[in-house]
């Protein structure tokens, strides 16, 4: 079919149901964090699940791609990403199955409602205001940094927005891994599944996946590690998994 | 020297300084988790220390061995095993760098006063009074179960015992690790360097080792995994360097 790009975009295989996606380079495209998201959290057939700063949309794409969810929403604050979002969505059919929305997560729960998904997903800004360099890209700052919404906001939201027993997954930094715990246990989304992502099997891990269960009781399982590069320039048979090649 | 050994007691070798260390295998020996803990601790020269729940006062014998702190305290509940800790420190010579007292954790505080260690190490009984099979050996029961004092009452007295900007070395099981890192932030320990122990790379780990902060701020490393075995019976160069083989 035809498909709308506009000027410095280009159109990716997501390896997944022959899906595509639209990015730009320019701006801002997914990362393996994203990928090794959609790999980590669980739907169940029939369940309804939001993303919180869905960007390009790549996590509901690849979800839809993977399990048996019945309908996904996208939440993204940014015009420009969700309006090529929402060409993806249509590029590839989904139109029923996806909703790209365009929102503050601040306020999700006041636009959406509360307890109203069984599923929560984020890979939301890791770096604090003040930490590292803010781009100078805008695009890129609003998504790497936590310029108008917290790791507070998106724990206090999921947790509003959750159905009790929901479950909620999260990509982010090793180096807030303590704040994050705080604030799921904080909110009532108690920490239960979390696996560490180590570039290699000898380094320190460079991103952590974490599950949590609106409701759950203070016991968590922490998996073995994913390793991503077997030796330089050679992935893991798990990331080649995860990424369907 | 001579030492006196009672019934079923035995010597064994440390092989730190030619210490050696007095157990009884019927009651209770030191396992991996206190070698572990003792290399992961960091003690600087003239620090002092205080190991809550210190046992056959393995770590206090290790880190003497290993650092230049200052002074090193051993607290202990039990009279057989504070005993067999007196012996050993005496064994080795060590009394003027050891003390061992007998004590409950949950008023470790008030029998110390507040304020009163750089250091504080501990290797706590990881299970709750409901979790798991309580041991019919008395002994290895309160030294594996929550039965005298349970996580809370080993955070909140290292919180009160450290000085400002001390630091709180523990080994605990990861299922615990959102608890563990609540009760940190909660008391004011702020966790600051954490390290998972796999007994193979492949398999989910089966200890945590962390490090907090008294007055820190939240921002936490992970480190690289610590691996145990190589392959089956055969231990990583890691394992061996911090058993001083």
């Amino acid at each position: 079919m035809s498909v709308e790009l506009l000027e410095e975009e280009r159109l990716d295989e997501l390896h997944r149901n022959g899906y595509f996606i639209i990015q730009n380079p320019r701006k801002f495209c997914f990362g393996m964090d994203a990928v090794l998201l959609s790999g980590f959290a669980k739907v169940k057939r029939g369940e309804t699940v939001l993303d919180l700063g869905t960007g390009t949309g790549i996590i509901p794409i690849l979800l839809e791609a993977k399990t048996q969810g019945k309908h996904f929403t996208g939440l993204e604050i940014q015009q420009e990403s969700a309006d090529m979002a929402r060409r993806s969505v249509a590029y590839n059919h989904l139109e029923d199955k996806i909703t790209i929305e365009i929102g503050n997560i601040k306020d999700a729960s006041e636009q959406f409602g509360a307890s109203s998904f069984h599923v929560i997903t984020t890979n939301p800004p890791y770096m604090t205001e003040r930490h590292g360099l803010t781009n100078p890209n805008e695009a890129k700052a609003i998504a790497r940094h936590e310029i108008l919404c917290n790791l507070e906001d998106v724990i206090r939201e999921s947790a509003r927005l959750l159905k009790p027993q929901g479950r909620f997954y999260m990509v982010h930094r090793p180096f807030r891994l303590a704040e994050i715990m705080v604030l799921m246990h904080q909110y009532g989304l108690e920490p239960k599944r979390m696996q560490l992502v180590h570039p290699f099997v000898d380094k320190e891990p460079n991103m952590v996946l974490i599950e949590g269960l609106r409701g759950g009781n203070p016991r968590i399982t922490v998996e073995k590690p994913l390793i991503v590069y077997k030796e330089q320039g050679v992935y893991t048979e798990e990331i080649y998994d995860i990424y369907g090649y």
